[in-house]
């Protein structure tokens, strides 16, 4: 049966790189065996930057080729730049994500690029990729980082990652992401911008979208997004990487709450909820203390009969 | 300039009814009036239930006479019977909603009445209000309560709720309020569901929802409740009446998260967010160690320039 809705799991990378505390890569692999098993498709399982900034993914060369072993599972992984996609390639990832601020101002400050500079990386990328085999060639895609507002720049001009995502789109990526980085997006504004992404894009070029929950807005997106069109959603487990201090503030949206949405409204993700949970607990004890979000593991899935 | 959506608090009833502390009356006039003066032009400040079963709401009657002072508030009640509908008016509640469970075992166990015994009730009802002026007549409403879903029956049918609707719009009730008093709903039932009680009771019948955030849909099913056509939409502060043991998981939706997400939009709630968040303060300190949800709390609101 053919999926309405994929959910990209994003908690190996966006939860793990946010928490101070390291999985061990054995418990990295149980992880993502288990949502393979609970019927993922998709699990996006480390960055490749560099171990220094990032230990708590500094063995996702590993994770990348155990995930390979598992049937029909799309193995991604985050690359901030071409040195991170070379090495994604030598890993065998099946797609890569390049994440570009469309804040000027916190992409310098997160990766030392201007606007120019990030484009010319990309290009670059892109070059890289036109000398690999169709089989080597993973997918590439950009994630439009902060679309919906910056918390150093505040609001983002709406025609400005309408004019970038144009731009990344003419330099072969094959994929754009509309990423709401930093949780201020509202289901109004997101109606919006897609609309004039695809306007200028195509629809086939932007078909994911990437959310957090921030001020607690996250599945009202994750609503518009799915009745607009959009048919991939990332979330993270247990919305791992939201902030200890303010519990749920600042995760990504969690997995289980829009698995449990979407297949209450009788959209097909192809997840099985039980083992779903059943991942979840996994997870909990791998990360003793780390506190998990999400209100369908604390109520239970309804009464059905 | 006129409101696109009102969003009616009922934490002093709805909440309070769901916590073991008491809160004191003046504490309860205190937050009534915050919110009044963030703007909130209507209150369900609390219920006419013999307080032996909740003394929490015992001084409904003073409360009420409190809020009447109050310029432009529309202040309002809930009751389960005639006998509560006639406190009520001669406290000179603005508005009354009468809770009628769409799961008859729930009737039968929460107010001790069938389906039938429930329309008796509402036919009484109706008819003591037929004796009364109309400045002493009450706004009367009906709450389709456990709408989506019951935690003892399950699914409930949809035709159900529509033929029941239709039987209280018979009776001569005012309005119908939509009532997801389990967190069940999702947002495809909400529509299909509003659709067919819209069309058998015309749709200025029903221009009001109660939603819950058992499973983390409610702001999800605020929004579709919105895009369908309900103009007005219960919520509570803090989400107060959530279960302390699993934050948030059972609680309405949040008032200031659902302020947020609708004024993000662009809809115009008439409420002014920092004197909310302000109320919220002074809810806290009126109930010590209460847990209060919602994410717009702890996030803050987002840089805007």
């Amino acid at each position: 049966m053919a999926i309405d809705i994929t959910i990209s799991e994003v908690g190996p990378r966006d939860g793990l790189q946010s928490i101070e505390q390291i999985m061990p890569t054995d418990a990295k692999q149980a992880w993502i065996a288990a949502q393979h098993a609970a019927g993922f498709t998709e699990i996006e399982v480390g960055s490749f930057v560099p171990p220094k900034l990032l230990p708590q993914l500094a063995d996702t060369a590993e994770i990348v080729s155990f995930a390979r072993t598992l049937n029909g599972l799309q193995v991604a992984v985050l690359v901030p730049n071409l040195e991170g996609l070379e090495r994604a390639v030598a890993a065998g990832a099946h797609r890569v994500t390049v994440p570009f601020s469309m804040s000027e101002t916190h992409s310098v400050r997160n990766v030392r690029k201007t606007h120019a500079g990030m484009l010319e990386e990309l290009a670059r990328c892109a070059t890289f990729l036109d000398t690999l085999t169709d089989e080597q060639r993973p997918v590439f895609g950009v994630a439009l980082a902060t679309a919906f507002g910056c918390t150093l720049e505040g609001p983002i001009p709406e025609d400005r990652v309408v004019r970038m995502a144009a731009r990344v789109v003419r330099l072969g990526v094959d994929e754009v992401v509309l990423a709401d980085t930093t949780g201020y997006g509202n289901p109004a504004q997101l109606k919006h911008l897609a609309t004039g992404i695809w306007g200028t894009c195509g629809k086939d070029r932007m078909t994911r979208i990437h959310l957090h929950n921030t001020r607690g807005q996250g599945l009202a997106n994750a609503l518009m997004a799915v009745e607009v069109g959009f048919t991939a959603l990332d979330a993270s487990l247990g919305g791992i990487g939201g902030c200890p201090f303010a519990p749920g503030a600042s995760g990504n949206i969690v997995t289980e709450d829009l698995a449990w949405l979407l297949e209450s409204m009788g959209l097909d993700t192809g997840i099985d909820l039980e083992k779903l949970l059943a991942a979840r607990a996994l997870v909990q004890e791998a990360l003793p203390g780390q506190p998990l979000f999400g209100f369908v593991a604390e109520a239970g899935l309804p009464k059905t009969g």
